[in-house]
């Protein structure tokens, strides 16, 4: 035995702190509060505790450290080493000990709490405290002098070793717990889940011995249109598989109102909304898995974005009451629950799910989870949020007040009700340029780099065709058909036209603008009616006297940035969503996207749990105001009816930001519909 | 409007305070404390809070009352005299205001905690406190202005009404909530549950207005062969109906054992008794609510008691490890469960269950219950009291002091693996007299009073003739054999007998004893053999030792009192137990049945949430003695082969105290059946 004790540094923290001759290094951080991971606690088992002792003088910490400052390798790393390999420089934290005066790194894959990089610099940093951590434990064998029972026992040794009181489980660990107990000698790893509001932690799976999976949660933004997810390793934040899924509920209607109605009209149609929605979300989380060789009972935790009627169609409840006013939610408040009670069949028995709060009946647990991704109750300017869908939910943000309301844009924007309109597909239009000389269109559609005036633009789009236009790209053409005086400030087409050009066509009592004529090729006449100008009129009205309404409220005039959130904010071009009075105007670098902010985060909520308190406290200081009963809503509605923007254009438009998050089924056409 | 105040004194409690003239009876009560119900929280509609003011002198009170002493009766109590009578003398404490000062009878029908009335003396009392109640509560409608859900809002008003702080609902009330609310114009009827260890209740279901109907619950026995179960009213302890169905896992093996077997032989093999014994739970509970005409939403509670493999087998858990040493128990804590869960999906979605905790691997949660029931930790005396079966769970208290083991007596007791043996059913032997002299039998059978040497027996019986030996008519007609010589000491039937008897017939190498001989009209022959002698000697052996085992552990020689609990224990002859040696030596009267005593302790359970908090600390500190290791069992088993008594006999025979409490279903056949 070593007696007297060292000087231990932890770095980066700079924790610090005297310990007996003898004392592992994991000893020390624990005791020090250094953030240390461990799954084994401290059995050499994991790995997870590896450091990283330096050498040498260290005036700063005042001490130098000799190489014989730690003992030297043991059997444990040696096998290790020797198995799985330990890096250079590498100790395992629970085996070397600490001899002498010593200063040691824990890097970052180390750290239990450590943070996932985001890719921009406004946004939310992510700190990784999940709900749900595996950890090994030693338990006691039965005696029939003291009798107990195998549950009473791994939980007096969870306490013991892991500090955990009270921790409860729920019947299917209870059925598995004695297998596993046996397989293992007497050591298990358990999942133990414990959510943010809980006083006592949860087992919810036990496998015998040391279980070296990882544990998995999905984050799920639930679309009207789409079901997305993100499969994401709890411990490393790591997403390993995404991808989404049409809504089934959209044979019940394209859009919220219409599910409603369908929900009013037919009894039990909201049973069957919600079985079919559960159904998908289940079919996607197996897929996921199943993709990324994940087993579906190491998918243990699931949270849900979702805006309200789907909210409501999710947990089974009859969304009625959301389609006419007061807009009453049944439940307001964030959900937690067992994962199979909303569906989710496939994956851990014992799953649990989190529902994000609801903001307010029209601006839902979706937009809840954008205001965690951009977080604009830390903004210092002003900055205006807007996810754009069948309804626009707007947040503003300024000074640490948020202003929330929700605005009815119509399905316009997603390229429904529009003549030529679809969804974003390949083969949809959704780049626009019209020369404001001759009027005539190049543009590009999803699926091919390539202009449609650049040299074989025809043979790279022969397998689909150009096939209609998409949300963002009738908004490049309804701008562009301005800013080519196509159509003049009060939106009506060819006032300004000399009749007789090749590229307007008479439609009714009106004229419609010719975009592409693919008829020669079998394909389809894609024009801009009037009609599709007054639908786009209509909605970006609706947006625009949203974000004035919640202007107006805040007291300011003008704001100083700009996010466009979802996947059309992905996609939508600033220019032209500014010329035609989109958004407020400010200069186009203040114009970002933040990418599929909803699902970003859901991501957020899924790693921290202290993330989950945040937003609900977020949530409940948002003031929300209702676009319904607010007569200044009607007023800056009707005075947005214009496109005032002329000709003069945008030349910073290359400068704008879009930095897409991890993309929902990245790289494939499925990954580009709208969202809602 | 009065002013000044007045002294009000409540009656039986003696609490006394003074209150400002006009204030309600009930807000007086409410704030002394006093124990006066209520569902609507003084809305003048459930008529819970009912008082008896009394007039005259109080020399006692120091008080005077004076008829004015409480305002006249007003509208809402004429209106409710007017439609359901309020009963002389009675008023309203919500309407009744005090304007002098006052004396008020709170009589125990308007208590919440009043209690309920067991038949034997020095049994625990039964204080209604129930886990779930009813309350009424008006909640404010939503506001655009400040959105929140409807859950949330009722949750704010159950704060402010009741008093109840962050309460929960599971999805099943949230999917009702909100057409409750508009149809009941903002007032509902909530069924409020708060578990003995909750930090908060929870919404278990909601109905709107005022919901005049009481709620149930179940309390259940699950035997081996048996499922039984008390459907209760929660807020009175009223027993609506009772009644059994056979366990269907008899299919798998007739013993616990048997069904361990083949758990262990056939994969899924527990599952498809967990199914079958769920499917029969929730077949009686349909059942018994139908009988009494509850409507099933109205069931929100069940309460289970059972032995260890049922334990297992209900929830899930395979019982394998029940079936070896050291007879490890999966879980040995109470369980607090949703009652689907367990397979109770027909009553209340959202309905609870508690599982009363087992005490070791052999001693389970019915003979918890037995504890609860007869609270041996409370005993100033020593009192043994066993509950028999295929195992006999048998516990000794004294001083504060309790032992509690398991004993195997075998399906003996039951008449099986007896020749002639069945189970307790019209048509079965359950009394029996023998002639010391003549050695000739007289007996009775289940389902007539009469014995077979009366006149009229043979016509009284033909519809169910004479069948068989149930348990309780084995024991006494060995014991019978006994004192009248046929049966030596030793258990050797006939070497006492004078061969030729028209009663003995050789049986292989020895004689059986000819009880009753139906052959000539088509009837079986009854009769006793060395084997069945054998049978009971074993069984009867096993049970005393036991007895015996604790009685050293204890370090007593003799006890006080024995307690007989269970089906069995109702039927059985103290007289003959004591002559075949099965229970130690006490005088006749200081040995009772506490019917089932386990059926018993599940009412408590249900009935009040506190007893669930006593018995877990009780089981925490029965000392568990495990009989299969314990070298002294197999010695006194040994030394109580013999049956030492002889023909002496017990003349206190009359005195026998047996005070069945609710049988479970009195009246018919079916509730004779034997428990386990």
């Amino acid at each position: 035995m070593t007696t007297g004790d060292a000087l231990v540094i932890f770095t980066p923290s700079g924790k610090r702190g005297r310990f007996a001759l003898g004392t592992p290094v994991l000893t020390a951080a624990r005791q020090l509060g250094v953030d240390l991971d461990s799954v084994c606690g401290g059995r050499g088992i994991c790995s997870k505790c590896q450091v990283a002792p330096a050498f040498g003088d260290f005036p700063k910490h005042g001490v130098t450290v000799t190489e014989g400052a730690l003992s030297p390798w043991n059997t444990v790393e040696e096998r290790y080493d020797r198995v799985r390999g330990l890096p250079a420089g590498r100790r395992l934290g629970c085996q070397a000990q600490v001899l002498a005066d010593v200063v040691i790194d824990v890097p970052p894959e180390s750290q239990v709490h450590r943070q996932v990089v985001r890719k921009r610099a406004e946004a939310r940093e992510i700190t990784l405290d999940p709900a749900t951590r595996l950890v090994v434990v030693d338990v006691a064998e039965p005696d029939m002098h003291e009798p107990s029972g195998d549950f009473e026992r791994l939980a007096a040794a969870l306490k013991a070793q892991w500090g955990e009181e009270g921790v409860t489980a729920p019947l299917p660990v209870l059925a598995k717990l004695q297998p596993a107990l046996r397989k293992g000698n007497w050591q298990v790893t358990v999942a133990l889940h414990r959510g943010h509001r809980d006083a006592a932690a949860r087992v919810l799976d036990v496998w015998p011995g040391f279980h070296d999976g990882g544990l998995y949660g999905l984050a799920i933004d639930l679309g009207s249109t789409t079901v997305a997810a993100h499969l994401t390793r709890l411990d490393t934040g790591e997403v390993v598989a995404s991808g989404g899924v049409m809504n089934p509920q959209i044979r019940f209607g394209e859009d919220l109102m219409s599910r409603v109605s369908y929900a009013m009209m037919n009894p039990g149609g909201d049973a069957e909304m919600t079985a079919e929605v559960r159904r998908a979300l289940d079919g996607l989380a197996l897929s996921l898995a199943t993709e990324a060789g994940v087993a579906p009972r190491d998918v243990v935790e699931a949270v849900v974005v979702c805006n309200p009627v789907m909210h409501h169609l999710l947990l089974g409840i009859d969304p009625v009451e959301l389609g006419q006013a007061p807009f009453a939610l049944a439940t307001s408040g964030s959900l937690e629950l067992d994962a199979r009670d909303v569906g989710l069949v496939s994956v851990n028995p014992a799953a649990r799910a989190y529902v994000l709060p609801c903001i307010a009946g029209h601006v839902g647990a979706d937009a809840a989870a954008v205001a965690l991704s951009e977080a604009p109750e830390t903004a210092t300017d002003c900055v205006l949020i807007a996810d754009v869908g069948t309804n626009a939910e707007i947040l503003l943000g300024r000074g640490g007040r948020v202003l929330a309301c929700s605005s009815p844009t119509g399905p316009a924007f997603e390229g429904a009700q529009i003549s030529s309109g679809q969804r974003a597909a390949p083969g949809a239009i959704e780049r626009v340029e019209i020369d404001p000389v001759t009027k005539d269109p190049r543009f590009r559609v999803i699926g091919c780099d390539l202009w449609s005036d650049d040299p074989g633009f025809a043979a790279a789009t022969a397998s689909t065709g150009v096939t209609g236009i998409c949300g963002s790209g009738i908004i490049e053409v309804v701008a562009e058909m301005r800013m080519a005086g196509i159509v003049d400030a009060s939106g009506l087409i060819g006032s300004d036209v000399q009749v007789g050009s090749p590229r307007m066509v008479p439609q009714g009592r009106t004229w419609a603008y010719v975009l592409h004529d693919g008829r020669g090729a079998g394909g389809p006449l894609v024009t801009v009616t009037q009609g599709d100008i007054r639908a786009i009129q209509l909605a970006k009205s609706a947006l625009y006297a949203g974000a004035r309404l919640l202007m107006d409220e805040m007291g300011v005039d003008r704001v100083d940035r700009v996010v466009l959130a979802g996947a059309f904010g992905a996609h939508i071009s600033p220019k032209h969503a500014m010329v035609l009075g989109m958004i407020p105007d400010v200069p186009l670098a203040r114009v970002m996207s933040a990418g599929n902010a909803a699902g970003t985060g859901a991501r957020i909520a899924l790693l921290n749990r202290g993330a989950r308190a945040q937003i609900e406290a977020t949530v409940g200081r948002i003031e929300k105001i209702e676009t319904a009963i607010e007569p200044r809503f009607q007023e800056h509605f009707v005075a947005a009816n214009a496109i005032p923007h002329a000709v003069d254009g945008f030349p910073e438009l290359a400068r704008v930001v879009t930095l897409p998050d991890v993309a929902f089924g990245a790289g494939s056409g499925e990954g580009r519909r709208r969202r809602r």
